[in-house]
C-alpha cells in the first residue's frame, strides 16, 4: 500500500539542525497535486518572495508568466511540457514559466547573472510556498522554444523553468507505479564534503 | 551623522506581508563587516542550507570555495575582485566562491540548468545566513577567468558569484561617503505588476 500525503512529507523532510530554517528542510517536489484551488491572496505572497531576492546591480531581471488551470496561459505552458511531465503536472493548479531579461536596463549591456539571479528568485518562490503550506515542483523537461512563441516571450529574455504549484495530492492519486515510487522515496543530497572546499576538491574543515 | 547598524537593518527591512517568511524580508546585502570570526559550526549550517535546494535531476551541480581572511583560498578570491569591491570586501571574514559543473553526472551530457541551480543554493545559503544573524554579499565584479585560474578550477564548471560573509559592521566603518550612502539606503524593488504577468506583459490579477 502505497503511503500517505503526510507519511511522506515525514519521509521527506532532512533531519533537522539546529539554527536551520525548518522550510528549507521540509521544502520537497511532489508530483501529486490536489484538486484544490490557491487563492490570489495566496498566491501573491509566494511571488511577493521571489520579489525580495538579491540581483546583481539590483536589475531583477526575473519576470514570471503565471497560467491557472483553465486559462490559455496554464494551457500554452502545458503544451510545452515533454511527455514525462505531461503524465503528471496536468493536476497542477498553477504552472509559471520563469524567464530572465539578459541585458541590463541601466546601460543594454549583458547581463551573465540573469539565470543566476532567476533562480535564486525562483528557489525564494518555492521556499515560501512550502511556508505556506502549497508544494512546487520545477521542470527543465519541456520545449523552451515552443513555450516562448506561445507565449510571446521577447528573445532578450532567457527561458528559465516551469514550476508546477498547488498543494500537495496522495501519492496513490498519481496511479503510475514508477512516479509513485518516485513520489515516496527519501530525498538524497551530496554530504558537505562533496561540495564544499579549502582548495579545489579538498574538503572543508567546517 | 551615520546610521548605526542597527538602525540600517530596520530601514532595510522589507515592509511585512503576513505570511511571508520574514528572513527574506530582513535579508540583505551589507558592505561593512565587523571584524568577527565566523566559528566553523555556524558556516556549516549555511552550506546545511544551500545543499537541500533543489535542482534539476538531482544534480546538484553546486560547488563552494570557501577562504577565510588569512587564508590563501580567501586571498585568491580576494585578489580576482574588481577594485570596487575590494574597497569594501577586505574586512569580510568569509569569501566563498560558487562554481556549477555544467555537465550531468548521469550522462555526461550539458546541464542547462547548472548556473540557476547555482544561484537557487547560493540565495538558500544567504537566506540561511540572515536567519543566523550573519549578513552576505554576493558579487558578479570580479575577474572569473583569474579566479578560475588561482584556484584550479576545471572548465566544465560554470563560474558563479563571490559572497563576502560575515558579521555585520557599522555603515561608518566604510569611511567612504558613497559606500555609506548605498549602506544607509533603502532597499528597492519593482512592484509585482511588473514581474508577474498573466500573459506577456500583462500584469496578472494577483
Amino acid at each position: 500500500m502505497s503511503l500517505t500525503a503526510s507519511e511522506v512529507n515525514e519521509l521527506k523532510k532532512a533531519p533537522p539542525v539546529e539554527g536551520v530554517l525548518p522550510t528549507i528542510h521540509e521544502r520537497w517536489s511532489p508530483r501529486s497535486f490536489a484538486a484544490r484551488e490557491v487563492s490570489p491572496e495566496t498566491l501573491k505572497k509566494v511571488f511577493e518572495a521571489a520579489r525580495w531576492a538579491a540581483s546583481s546591480y539590483n536589475e531583477q531581471p526575473w519576470r514570471f508568466l503565471v497560467g491557472r488551470r483553465g486559462d490559455s496561459t496554464w494551457q500554452e505552458i502545458f503544451d510545452a511540457l515533454g511527455d514525462f511531465n505531461k503524465k503528471w503536472a496536468q493536476t497542477a493548479p498553477v504552472l509559471i514559466l520563469g524567464v530572465a531579461r539578459t541585458r541590463f536596463s541601466h546601460n543594454g549591456t549583458e547581463n551573465r547573472y540573469a539565470v543566476y539571479d532567476l533562480g535564486a528568485a525562483s528557489s525564494y518562490l518555492t521556499l515560501e510556498a512550502a511556508a505556506l503550506g502549497l508544494r512546487t515542483h520545477q521542470m527543465a523537461g519541456f520545449d523552451q522554444e515552443a513555450a516562448r512563441k506561445a507565449l510571446t516571450i521577447p528573445g532578450e529574455y532567457a527561458i528559465g523553468a516551469v514550476i508546477a504549484l498547488g498543494y500537495q495530492g496522495e501519492p496513490a492519486a498519481l496511479g503510475d507505479a514508477g512516479l509513485i515510487e518516485h513520489e515516496t522515496a527519501p530525498r538524497t543530497r551530496k554530504p558537505l564534503d562533496e561540495i564544499v572546499f579549502s582548495e579545489w576538491g579538498k574538503a572543508a574543515e567546517i
